[in-house]
């Protein structure tokens, strides 16, 4: 229960600004403002950037010009780039322009990269040395105060050129006049800032270092990753999957405003709408028939639903495989003989189960018999459709999590309304 | 296409053992394992303990005792906690006696915990010495070679109880003599052994540490939770929401057998049969009602569809705010009333445009006012369950991400067609 809001003002001692934003998250968007405003001011940046998207914005939205320029006078380059979006173009100008000129250019660097490359997010918080140095330079650098997560110093020539890395834990044992040049870590491999974001998380998890570098196209250094950052980046990544299989994404706020809310479930009831519309143009073409064995209208759904789940679970197992990077063309084959493997087997079970039951509640064999087959054409055409839909998506760059689903599910209505009812209309009447 | 076999050679070099067990993961079963095999023997088990359960399994069934056992001797006693579920009872056994009584005493006191409690799952290779040393003593520790993600020293007194932690990086700056008990970082906490893993998990990403001390009811230490530990916890947390929702589990091989594989999924589609029964059951009250209005069967899918979808919207978000620990009682009613006011907007405008298109279809506007009702209904119907089932499910302990779709399926089909024909029932006969 620790997100009640009575609790709040005991929270804001104890935890980070992570477990904050979560908590600003939790509250409607009233109580929201009114915590907002009992934070010290001088916490309110790091907080707010820690929000997800649409929380962060309805914050935004409700702060006075004044405020919010107090607000943005906080910002780092980092800071402005992850809430820029957020903000009117003319606030970020005017926050750039109070920026020194370091930060400014940190900001322009990482325009360079689009929302979807780690390049744009890079932390600029790291020990750096010319490679001429010595391990006697490293040590009056690492007796200051450190950025956090540092185990590494990065060493650039003199047209700033990116050079490797340096761990810190082997310095101790080493005489002063050492130059780090010499020991470099051969293994450690600089991320180019055009990686993809959840890429870039895994490459920092396997490094077993606490940050990688990031480069440029010339080698200069651009920031670094840290595990921390990877984190962040890898938990976005997964809930975009979960989010989007609902039609939203993971910037989605647990109390946005009702109206904005609905405009955006909107169109994803409109989307499925269509799809709605195709199966029941499949069930028009077979009115006739309908009206003469009423039974095919009540087990309809049953062929839908048994044709959607099975579809469901192999387009689930395709999107953690693309989303993980083990489904390629490479085992595409292999996948889908599988996939078609357990749909054998699965509807010629189901089809069984589900033709006894049927036989005996409408007291006809042949009903039985309908079903059966429909059911059996509409896992296997599932399996199909669930294995190739999301490949043909993610080939064409279309996120499968969010379409998958709609695409798929008309798959199974319309195949399965159509052998169901059209076999129906063959062999009842 | 990293993941293609014809890669595999040189990609042993390379990689990682995340990144070698991911590409196993992604290979048919004969594949893996003739991969397996070309995997120097003293790589193999860390590359084993890094798989997803279910692959793991595979390879474990398919070697000889003698290569279970050559493989089983590289393993400590973390390692045989994480795969220890996997093995025959007396391979596990056998295992222990091969360890050295400190491995064996790791291995019993992990085995306190359960599989969703952190202290099953520390990492013991971590620095610690008595509360009563001092930087010099500290210093010549960090001279040898150090375990990875290190930032912290952890004391602990003469009865082995954890006394604080000392962080490595401040030590260079203070002369040898002083007491490293004067150093301790008040800000840290340990974490209980019975912290849940998620929980841990974040508790370590918002620390700003690389690593937390895990420590037991008596406040003995029993390991740290590393950041990398961490990240890898929340991905298989966030993992296991996304397979849920299929009726799946985050160790669901890619390319489980099949046989083993239809097995499972049966389950899965035996019980969202029920679901669609009962759907079809609510159809079959209205069997008179279909047979004169032949139009309210073509329209069945719409009505369902329009709800499911809704639902499943309410529920993803529920279903993530669960997860983050954001939706409480606390916030419940909120949260209801948003959601219900969402599905308000959203039924109207819905109702609204659906009745147009069926009247038109059916030349019916009764039809139209039929359908119209039906699908705000049945919108906030599910606005209303997609808050209140998870919720009830988390209370009694049942996993929300697993089961609430089965149940949100069955309230929005029996609803929607209840209301539908119902409906038609009254007004167009």
């Amino acid at each position: 229960e620790t997100d009640k809001p009575a609790v709040m003002d005991e929270v804001l001692e104890e935890f980070g600004e992570t477990r904050l934003a979560l908590l600003l998250e939790a509250m409607p968007i009233d109580e929201r403002m009114l915590r907002w405003h009992s934070i010290p001011s001088e916490e309110q940046a790091a907080i707010l950037i820690e929000m997800r998207g649409d929380a962060r914005n309805s914050i935004i939205r409700a702060l006075s010009p004044e405020q919010l320029e107090r607000l943005i006078g906080q910002l780092d380059a980092q800071d402005l780039i992850e809430i820029g979006d957020s903000l009117p173009q003319s606030v970020v100008e005017d926050a750039l322009e109070h920026m020194d000129a370091e930060q400014r250019e940190y900001f322009e660097r990482s325009l360079q990269y689009n929302e979807e490359q780690i390049g744009r997010y890079v932390d600029h918080n790291l020990l750096m040395l010319p490679a001429a140095a010595r391990v006697q330079d490293a040590d009056r650098l690492l007796r200051r105060p450190l950025p956090p997560y540092t185990d590494s110093i990065y060493l650039f020539d003199r047209s700033g050129r990116f050079q490797g890395t340096v761990s810190t834990s082997q310095l101790f044992t080493l005489p002063g006049h050492i130059h780090l040049s010499t020991q470099i870590d051969e293994d450690a491999e600089p991320l180019s800032g055009e990686a993809e974001l959840y890429a870039a998380a895994t490459a920092v998890q396997e490094s077993g270092a606490m940050a990688l570098p990031v480069v440029d196209e010339q080698n200069r250094l651009l920031g670094r990753v840290t595990l921390h950052d990877a984190m962040v980046l890898q938990q976005s990544h997964f809930e975009n999957l979960l989010m989007a299989r609902a039609g939203m994404n993971e910037e989605e706020d647990l109390f946005a405003p009702v109206l904005r809310s609905s405009r955006r479930r909107a169109t994803w009831l409109g989307i499925n709408l269509l799809t709605a519309f195709l199966a029941s143009w499949t069930i028009g073409l077979f009115e006739a028939t309908l009206q003469q064995v009423v039974a095919l209208a009540v087990l309809m759904p049953v062929v839908a639903s048994m044709g959607g789940i099975a579809g469901s679970q192999t387009l689930t197992l395709m999107i953690r495989g693309l989303a993980l990077k083990q489904v390629s063309r490479g085992n595409l084959v292999s996948l889908l003989k599988k996939e078609l493997g357990i749909a054998g087997v699965n509807g010629l079970i189901w089809a069984l189960v589900i033709a006894v039951i049927a036989s005996v509640w409408f007291s006809s064999p042949l009903i039985g018999l309908v079903i059966a087959i429909a059911i059996a054409v509409n896992i296997v055409a599932a399996a199909f459709s669930g294995v190739m839909v999301p490949m043909v998506l993610d080939h064409l760059k279309i996120d499968p999590a969010l379409s998958g689903s709609v695409i798929l599910t008309t798959v199974t209505d319309v195949v399965g309304f159509f052998v169901f009812l059209g076999l129906g209309a063959l062999l009842l009447i």
